[in-house]
């Protein structure tokens, strides 16, 4: 094996190819300026189901069948699905891999999910574990208001540092090296990192100082200096946590300067009223498998450094007044030529 | 790489180390008849914290520090820590990664995640990803009712179906192959499956379908006898579940006559009221670092299978009235001698 593990990172010894991705939207996502790069955008947030957490599953069925019809995979040719969301006990995904029906690992790492499956995915296919793996994200404003912040006939009102939960769900089949347009280089595993702050409407500044640990952990162990990469993506510090992690990351020492973005930035506009921008494992996910995924594929970026974010906490826990655990993982994602 | 996956199943290539494993029990399961195989029996629920979550917290952290001083892995030399719990946003994990502060991965597989945990951790060593991966799984009785049962003051009665969630954790330090007195040889990954069952006081007779799937996806895969293992273990079908997996697996035809357990009907005793017995992803987890490892440690056993089972509901699902969907995933676990 020549699989490299530097610190937190690895760098893979075949790069496993993406193979394909896909992203399946709410309405409000569709409108907002990355609606050319969804998939498909649905007209209403109930799908046609009868609730909103079955809506949510839906999307993720709906993503891994049309990542694996774009990478001409079969379902009987996909070994496994790494799967996660934001609700408890995973039930978008759970339910989700019910319909799949192909060996299931159940991912949690709230924001971060999508990057953890594609760091794992692409292990198992480089470890020679697996040929196809499908990792898919999700979430759903109504299903995380309702576990999040229930009741929402109270109308508590959303601070401007409150961030706006994306319905959203993005799949990335990952395969074997030399297949794909796209191949995953590095991945760079995160510690769970917790400054105290306990707000639950202000995400983005509890989990920035993750992602500068992660960031700056990447950079070292690979050497690699920020001009490697297009863009340094993380999801979603949005408009309060991405600049406090800009600014913790120039104290380490690394200007970003011009390359760093935040997918919580990018999926609405400032006319959608959703405060410091989107949220939720679909947000990153559906960035990713649409606009960023597809950029890289037409060659308007070479390289990006996938950095997706978790919040780890529930409302248990903000309401024992304990602080936010977050972490952060990192994916190099690359084109194959 | 020698790894060989066939169906469902890997056969690593070249066996990983259980270094070691620790237990961490609260005070009803100390009193089971297990008591004399856990490292820890807590006199307290509460282990000195404010909230049972917190506690919950403490004994994934304690069983995790007492693993690696077992396996005389230094914290530093420790790659990963693969984590998960039945609580919303596995908070415990994660507050607990917080403090054992190495790159983390969440997982989320109800009582299925100690065996979801030990397949890839085994994976990520074999393949070369990892030295020292340390995989633990836990569940508290009252963070378990907080969650799924509140308000409990309200009383609601338990039905003999109905099982006791353990307050338990369990921990196991993955490392090099050679190293130590156990080895995990394969590793079955379970597909969801759910048979429409829909009552939460009734989740062996939901488990049970795929429990029965997964373990005659391993003998399908490994092509092996059901005499290769001294136990086939689940973990946790109960007293309900269990004897309906067996007969599941008859119609298989698979007879495991003698040899099929279940950590859910071993932590108790009858005298213990836990009705149709354990569960929580720390009753398979502790039963399986307590009781199971140090049997084989010791020579009693050969080789086991431990087939953890996990229903992927939530309290909201249940509500909407869906039915259950469960998952299975089986490690073979054997002396490295």
């Amino acid at each position: 094996m020549g699989t490299k593990k530097t610190g937190q990172t690895w760098a893979y010894s075949s790069p496993p190819s993406l193979l394909a991705t896909a992203s399946v939207v709410g309405p409000r996502e569709g409108r907002g300026p990355l609606s050319g790069w969804f998939d498909v955008i649905k007209p209403d947030r109930l799908l046609g189901q009868k609730s909103w957490e079955m809506a949510e599953a839906k999307m993720v069925e709906e993503a891994v069948a049309l990542a694996l019809k774009k990478a001409g995979v079969g379902r009987d040719e996909l070994d496994f699905l790494l799967a996660g969301d934001l609700l408890n006990q995973i039930i978008a995904s759970s339910f989700a891999a019910r319909t799949i029906d192909v060996p299931y690992f159940g991912l949690y790492g709230a924001c971060s999910t999508i990057a953890e499956g594609l760091a794992l995915a692409s292990a198992l296919v480089d470890g020679g574990f697996a040929t196809n793996v499908a990792v898919v994200s999700s979430s759903h404003h109504d299903t995380a208001e309702r576990q999040y912040r229930f009741p929402t006939e109270y109308g508590g009102q959303r601070p401007p540092t409150a961030q706006w939960t994306a319905t959203a769900a993005g799949a990335v089949v990952v395969g074997p090296p030399g297949r794909g347009k796209l191949r995953a280089t590095h991945a760079t595993i995160g510690r769970v990192v917790d400054h105290g702050r306990k707000n639950p409407f202000d995400m983005g500044s509890a989990m920035a100082p993750a992602a500068a640990d992660t960031i700056t952990a990447h950079f070292r162990d690979t050497g690699r200096a920020p001009e490697t990469y297009d863009l340094v993506v993380t999801g979603d510090l949005a408009a309060v946590g991405q600049p406090l992690a800009a600014e913790l990351l120039e104290e380490h020492g690394l200007d970003l300067d011009g390359r760093f973005v935040d997918c919580g930035q990018m999926i609405y506009d400032e006319t959608q009223d959703a405060h410091a921008g989107g949220s939720g494992c679909g947000c990153a996910a559906s960035v990713f498998a649409g606009y960023l995924a597809k950029n890289l594929e037409q060659g308007k970026f070479r390289r990006i450094l996938l950095v997706a974010t978790g919040a780890l906490h529930s409302p248990t826990t903000c309401q024992q007044g304990e602080s936010i655990p977050c972490v952060a993982h990192a994916v190099a994602v690359e084109r194959a030529d």
